[in-house]
């Protein structure tokens, strides 16, 4: 994997980049679709492509390990085969999800044991393991284990956390350069700055995490509880010590306006549920604003979803028929909105690169976030 | 609406033919997506056009009636424009589902009055307002009123209700011919032919409907509890009563099985939601054979969905990664499984089609059929 700076904004610290792997160009800043069980929900891969424009997609580790299984995975050679996606794929640890939606995860130095949500049964993850699981997944970007806390634990709580982190990221390097790639495309490893809400925690995550040399950083443990106001503090905390030549990607952000002020903060990558769960829910994000598309307003609305963007999904059907689909139930309904909402968020950091690379980011961001953020 | 009858079997009455409507030619045999709410549940129109190559779907007056309504169906000039689907469109004229879906359903020589099933409001169906309804919704054909009754009533009660059927369909006739289509295509009015199980109440109802000079016949009423041996029985009895030069349509059928048997007896068209109904069940219909896609033996089955069929959907994803979406709940599960089962019907129906044309009908269905009834 290689990143490469293409432009660094002179107004804020936005940047413009390319990360290159074996399954393709991402050009940042880039939003990442999320498919937790090998699947961006309600949505086909080569819509992923062709609709939404998306350079690379998320699995989670923990649901893959649940199911299908590691042995599936391997059996079909790799995640990208199982699922006929022939894109980039960023996997989690399974850290977060363990400590969200496990049941008496007991953290210890060696690991954290857990009962899964589906049958209870126990499984303990390491540092190790979840590098293992990730070589059978075949991810091209790979995360380290670490310890989510809340956003409300004491400082004291944050740093031993912290510190526990840490060591696990160093015992993830280290079975990551004694492992091996098993479908022959590279793997990259990613550390994760934690530090809860506390910015010399935050920065001291960063040092160490800089000190060991990985090739991407994320800021993890955000976008849990905190205010957006601490979410951005700690974002400024952070990027100003990590290196200029890697990327970085602020997991689990957010809403529109979270990812272009991230952006403005030097953040490459994000990854979020809600444009697609909201979509399941009726909430549609358009360049004109965000619609309750099951508002009466919209019942004879016969204008496109999305004038604004230029798939054929945005284009071609109406906002009286998404809302006729959603009120009935129609499962048509989702898959229309989660394209639309997806090829928005695509649309923005499309948009927002362009931007930083013309020089106009910070006027475009200042003109079009009380379009954005219009609620109808 | 124009009927082209290309080829007439040698060894069976199977037709292979063509309906030209003003939204596109309809090659027969063929089988026609249901689209109930205007929808086919869970395939975007775009797939319905590339993968599945349906030349036409079907509409339920009786839902979109109810949902979204025929005032927001007029506001968008029709259904075709609502929907964004540009083939022909056949209504039925709401008739089954008020009998089946309707509360305390009350006949009459007028009509019908019943509780709807969404809020349990009162509304009467008429010959009249069936077809101004369906004027409004613009399919391209649209079909008669018609009582359904259950196939176990005695035969007294069939030639009654056959009678008021045969009256209804009269009055139908008379106000499509003083009433003009509102979107400047042109529409087709066809008949029903009723008469539950009993061969001779069928055979009066196809010549008193055939004396009227409808441009088309469907057979009604079949599938709703009868046998094989019946529906076949009484396809059997209707069809050599039919003129050679009008389309045949045989609701509600059915299995693969019924729609080869039902071709062979002189049957050009064909509807019914089993496969899309089976795929949200799992239940896959392929080129060789009905697979139930949960079997553990599909877990590592690397291979095709279904090798014989040539869109990217039945190729490119796998039996395991379809068992993986269906064990988990994914949409796409139901999205992928919807686009295969289509494919496959519309395959069959195709398929069907050549080999009349090439004079091989009757050989090729004795040789497919041990094929696609296999079960695994």
């Amino acid at each position: 994997m290689q990143f490469h700076l293409d432009h660094t904004d002179a107004g804020t610290d936005a940047r413009a980049g390319r990360i290159v792997t074996d399954h393709g160009v991402i050009e940042t800043p880039t939003f990442m679709p999320v498919g937790t069980l090998g699947s961006v929900k309600a949505v086909e891969p080569r819509e992923l492509h062709r609709d939404i424009d998306a350079d690379i997609i998320l699995g989670n580790t923990y649901h893959l390990f649940l199911r299908p299984g590691t042995d599936v995975l391997e059996s079909a050679g790799g995640l990208h085969r199982f699922i006929n996606w022939d894109g980039p794929i960023l996997t989690d640890s399974g850290g977060f999800q363990v400590f969200s939606l496990g049941h008496r995860a007991e953290l210890s130095e060696e690991g954290v044991e857990f009962q899964n949500h589906i049958d209870g049964d126990k499984h303990l993850f390491t540092p190790e393991s979840v590098v293992d699981m990730q070589r059978s997944i075949g991810s091209d970007i790979m995360m380290v284990l670490d310890e989510c806390p809340a956003a409300d634990v004491s400082k004291e709580y944050a740093r031993t956390s912290n510190e526990l982190t840490l060591r696990w990221a160093e015992r993830c390097k280290t079975r990551f350069e004694e492992t091996e790639p098993h479908y022959g495309h590279e793997q990259a490893l990613f550390a994760i700055v934690q530090g809860v809400v506390y910015p010399d925690v935050r920065r001291e995550s960063a040092r160490e995490l800089v000190d060991m040399d990985f090739p991407g950083y994320a800021i993890g443990g955000l976008s849990v509880g905190e205010t957006h106001t601490e979410m951005y503090d700690m974002v400024e905390a952070v990027t100003p010590l990590l290196p200029e030549d890697k990327p970085r990607y602020l997991m689990g952000v957010g809403t529109p306006e979270n990812l272009l002020e991230n952006v403005a903060r030097g953040i490459d990558t994000f990854d979020c549920v809600m444009p697609t769960r909201n979509a399941r829910n009726g909430t549609i994000f358009t360049t004109r604003g965000r619609m309750n598309i099951k508002n009466a307003q919209f019942e004879k609305d016969h204008t496109p979803i999305d004038p604004g963007l230029d798939n054929p999904v945005s284009q071609n059907f109406s906002r009286a028929y998404l809302r006729h689909l959603h009120k009935t139930g129609e499962i048509l309904g989702l898959q229309l909105a989660s394209i639309q909402n997806l090829a928005f968020y695509l649309w923005l950091m499309k948009t927002a690169r362009e931007k930083i690379i013309a020089g106009h980011f910070d006027s475009w961001k200042a003109d079009i976030l009380p379009e954005i953020n219009h609620r109808w």
